[in-house]
C-alpha cells in the first residue's frame, strides 16, 4: 500500500494541518472524516479517491492544484 | 459515484489524450490500465486512487500539481 506519492500526500496533508495550528481530531471534524483515517493518510498509509482528496483541498481551502505543488 | 471533481477530471484526461493523438487503446497500453477503464475515467464514472491517478500523471509526463491544473 505505501508508495512514494502517498507519503508524500500524507506529509503534505501533516504540514497544512499543522501550518492551520490544528489537531487530527479538529482536521477531522472539517473534513467529516475520522481521525484514525486523518492519521492513516499523514502515513501514507491510504491509498485516497479523488473524491476524498477533493475534500482535503476543500479543507484547507486550496485547489487541487495548489494542494498537490508538492 | 459522478460527481463534479471526476467529471472535471475526465475532461481533462481526454483532453490531454486527444491532445496527443492517442486512442483510448494507446493510452491504455502506456497506462497499464484496461482500455475499458480509461473509458469510464474519462465519462467520471470512476473514482480513482491517487496511485491510478498519478499513472496518468506518468504517462502525460507531468506533476500531479500540473494533471490538476484545469
Amino acid at each position: 500500500m505505501e508508495s512514494s506519492v502517498l507519503i508524500k500526500f500524507g506529509q503534505r496533508i501533516r504540514t497544512l494541518r499543522k501550518a492551520r495550528k490544528l489537531t487530527q481530531k479538529q482536521l477531522a471534524v472539517i473534513t467529516g472524516f475520522h481521525y484514525n483515517y486523518i492519521g492513516m493518510v499523514e502515513r501514507g498509509e491510504r491509498d485516497l479517491r479523488l473524491t476524498n482528496i477533493e475534500l482535503f483541498a476543500s479543507a484547507f481551502d486550496m485547489s487541487l492544484s495548489e494542494l498537490f505543488n508538492i
